[in-house]
């Protein structure tokens, strides 16, 4: 060992022991003929002296020490007369007796430092660098001991742990595979999992009860800030259970992950709130509750007085915005350039202030009265000094999707969205299938193997479009943490589905026959969910991107610019696969 | 929730409550007026009566049951009558008073027990089902423990999991890559990891420390017996330590799954033994330590008498069979069949008797006098009743490998290769390098990242042949669970390396400059390991093969039988991916 302790664990308790330690050149300073090396490893930052007047060539050979240099020194631990209240080690320095050089290094092409000089580009490139930042492994640290504690609580749940193959079947149903060309059966190829969806009901059907993975999973899709063509998925599984088994379940999960990694004690049942009241409300299946600010619908109050714009809509609905009246005209054009945006589509928006005598002042003044406009503070039981912003259109979803996106931002403007805050909810009572303007057809909304509800068996037929799943995601500020559903067991249910779905039952078979065949022997009920872990570990480490939550991630076109992949192979290679390349000339 | 209790929870003094089981038809008996039913889920079986006399349509219902059907019953936990000692629920059961088919089951191919009738191809097929029967549970329950004990020795160690990519760059040394085509960056591939050994040095470079994972990896190989082409490794890394550090953490997560999941206390200190002697006196640089039977040289004895076969060998060793000297003629011949088997290679064997008066009767007795085969005796310190078997050859390491096959295969014969005994050893002191034939130069033994000893450097340059690296194995009954080296951390050192393994520099700078370009940002001395995880576990499990510990694995093939794939591609996901199909015409 090079060591006898870390850079983080030597206290004043230790003065007076000889000790050696390793590490990184952090910073180096001369200060009237002493040296002063801050020594880094992962635990912490250890101060190092050296005296000129003690020994000349040992303190000339640590001024010749770089940033970044890996190093062991041997020392005595003495209080220092200087404490750092800032480090655990600030009460004790090293008196070094040696030094030896492990390991030169460049200069680094940016500062290791919590805040860094370096652009994302030369972070990535140089990942291995950037890891050395203290935010970006402390990252890393939370990450390894939320897997922990949600291995930890599933296990004592009676939850195993099984691995599923990363070598399956392609589905086209659904986001892209990526494939893998089998070079012992030419011509066919493998594809990694979007998810272990199928396998863990496979699992279920051969009786294991409770199921759970943390698992790599991909999706080749084009990539939105935010996506990883792999992602890491808690995947669970359980027999025998119906939704409020499995809420409960996981419900006490994200509250062991609250309490042993935020400390946080949440005391309270999850909110359950369906998903017709999330659109409603928040124009959102994924509302943040930290903040209120509900949707308030004025079709009623509004309409009939002549103003064009609302006249023609399918939905007219507004945000309160409390204190919010102090906004400057200037304030008020940058939000409706806002929602004007292209990725938020609004044709623009409407404003009233109630001032500080009740009045109610708004942008559409010449089309309505103030009774009218008394009615609409009322509905809203805004107060003066509130701001209202209304916004309308002729797609009653949109336009709610539009108003979601302002509440949002009116909740980052006014700082309602506190990272230390955590407001958790289930929304339930999902559609099982929506429309998908693409295809032209119903679309799963979680996906085919959904439970459909009992009581709306019934309208399979009839309108499957209001038939709703007994479905449900569990969100934490806005952010869609997990979701999942009871499952269907019986083979003849799903073979419906699917035919719902528009598939063939040759097509049905050939993609899930071995799913359905499996339902045919003894297929218990069951039901699960997944987690985001990349989301969730962002969110706990307060995080803007998943990005930095994961070791090595790829940027937004698939590449790994640090490992330069993907890349060419060697025509070889090809030749052995049996495939070639057939590039579309551009 | 469909149960109140599982079908292994109930014990005599649940006598009277009233409970909800559910679980599937394991086995229906009727005897005089009554049925049995034998419940089963994964926790155990708990027997059911149901009564014609007091319910004769409930039993009515009872006996249309068939096996595997999955019920919920209502009933009252009774004492038995006839108790069974073999079951942990056997003092009891279950007084129906109520039956609900959850669903019903076509005729099992065949039977879910723990003798099943079904072959090899049938249960892969019906994996799901094969995945009931309590032997292959019971694998899979223990592979969960493992990795939990895994995961809680090496967090306590201070090790953090951090995962990393299993889209990497394609490196041609080595095995074959699975590579997987970019859509988005089209001609170009990924590869999926052999192992992370490359990002876990980089993880250290990083400052990490101390990194595992326990992770997927894949390599496209010609599957042998008992390769898959994805299995999981328990992949770890270590910075400032030297190799008896890292024998030292790993020897105690050794000692901690024996104490945890087999219930043996290792206290001794794992055996250390250089791989020459592994080779010299078992003919393996994994022997199998449970029993002795080393080899013994017999060069100086045997040569010079005019037995040819003997005169013209490079090597001549045999190895003593305590008390099989009963072993008939016939038993010899199949023995000489054994070794010369085209797998083994052997021309042929000597053999040699010591009878009960001490004199020593061999094949080759008319080229040896009484006084050499004594010596002989002598060499072996055989007894009386022993058997002496011979091997030549004309290559030594060929030969002490065929030797090796007939020492184990006299263990297994002898009974001394008990499943629930376990030998543990680390092989240290591996050559560097090994002449490849195929390649005609020299290759790393372990990997091109391996440190040679410190004393051998020099050798690099005049005699790389002879050079020993910090490399070492971990050997559990013949079965090399684990093995890892310490790793060059010095990128002159690495470019050394690649130069002697035939890498000009800009194929090491293409394949592996990331690499050595991280070695000059102050990369830290460091080392590791990676255990096979299946192996392990079939280790623990007394299992012959690694499939039977792995859910869902592949056939000989690289096929999922069950899930059909690899398979054809849509030709729009062909085309997507600008890739297409080269068969070779047979």
């Amino acid at each position: 060992m090079y060591r006898t302790d870390t850079c983080g664990d030597l206290r004043l308790s230790d003065a007076g022991r000889e000790v050696t330690l390793a590490g990184w050149v952090q910073r180096l300073r001369k200060m009237g003929g002493m040296t002063f090396v801050d020594l880094r490893d992962r635990y912490g930052i250890t101060q190092v002296v050296f005296n000129n007047e003690v020994d000349a060539e040992l303190c000339d050979r640590a001024n010749k020490l770089g940033r970044e240099f890996v190093i062991q020194i041997i020392g005595t631990v003495a209080e220092r007369s200087a404490k750092n209240a800032n480090l655990p080690t600030g009460d004790i320095e090293i008196i070094a007796k040696d030094l030896k050089v492990l390991n030169s290094s460049l200069v680094p092409p940016f500062t290791i430092e919590d805040d860094t000089d370096g652009g994302d580009d030369l972070r990535m490139k140089y990942r291995y660098l950037d890891l050395r930042r203290a935010p970006v492994r402390s990252n890393l640290e939370l990450r390894h001991r939320m897997t922990m504690e949600v291995r930890r609580y599933l296990d004592s749940k009676g939850f195993l742990e099984i691995e599923t193959p990363m070598l399956v079947g392609s589905t086209p149903e659904g986001a892209r595979d990526f494939v893998v060309p089998s070079r012992m059966n030419p011509g066919q190829f493998y594809a990694l999992p979007q998810s272990p969806q199928t396998l863990k009901q496979l699992l279920m059907v051969s009786g294991m009860d409770r199921y759970f993975q943390i698992v790599k999973c991909f999706r080749d899709e084009d990539l939105r800030a935010d996506r990883q063509p792999e992602f890491t998925q808690i995947d669970c599984e359980m027999s025998f259970v119906e939704q409020d088994d499995v809420i409960g379940l996981f419900e006490g999960m994200a509250k062991h992950l609250f309490k042993t990694i935020r400390g946080v004690e949440l005391t309270e049942p999850f909110q359950c709130m369906p998903w017709a009241d999330a659109m409603k409300y928040y124009g959102s299946d994924k509302p943040d509750l930290r903040f209120g600010m509900t949707f308030v619908e004025l079709m009623d109050i509004l309409k009939g007085y002549g103003f064009a714009v609302f006249e023609n809509a399918a939905y007219i609905g507004g945000i309160c915005a409390k204190g919010a009246a102090t906004y400057t005209r200037k304030q008020l054009d940058q939000l409706t350039d806002f929602v004007k945006r292209p990725q938020i589509g609004a044709k623009g928006m409407v404003y009233a202030r109630v001032e500080a005598d009740g009045n109610v002042k708004s942008s559409v003044d010449k089309f309505y009265s103030q009774e009218v406009l008394q009615q609409m503070k009322e509905a809203f039981a805004a107060e003066p000094g509130d701001l209202i912003l209304i916004l309308s259109g002729d797609d009653v979803m949109k336009t709610r999707k539009q108003l979601c996106e302002l509440r949002l931002e009116m909740g980052n403007q006014l700082g309602l969205r506190d990272k230390n805050k955590f407001a958790c909810l289930w929304v339930v009572d999902f559609p099982m299938f929506e429309w998908s303007e693409e295809e032209q057809r119903l679309m799963a909304m979680h996906h085919p193997f959904t439970q459909p509800k009992q009581e709306d068996i019934s309208k399979l037929d009839t309108n499957p479009a209001e038939v709703r799943a007994d479905a449900y995601d569990m969100v934490i500020n806005g952010v869609e943490v997990g979701g999942g559903s009871i499952r269907i067991h019986d083979s003849q249910l799903q073979a419906k589905m699917f035919e719902i779905l528009g598939f063939t039952p040759e097509k049905a078979q050939e993609q899930f026959g071995f799913l359905m065949n499996a339902f045919k022997y003894g297929a218990p009920p069951h039901g699960g969910l997944a987690y985001g872990l990349d989301r969730w570990v962002s969110l706990f480490a307060g995080l803007d991107s998943i990005r930095d939550c994961i070791a090595f991630p790829k940027n937004n076109s698939g590449r790994d610019v640090m490992l330069d992949a993907p890349a060419a192979l060697d025509q070889k290679q090809l030749d052995e696969l049996q495939i070639a390349l057939n590039l579309i000339e551009k």
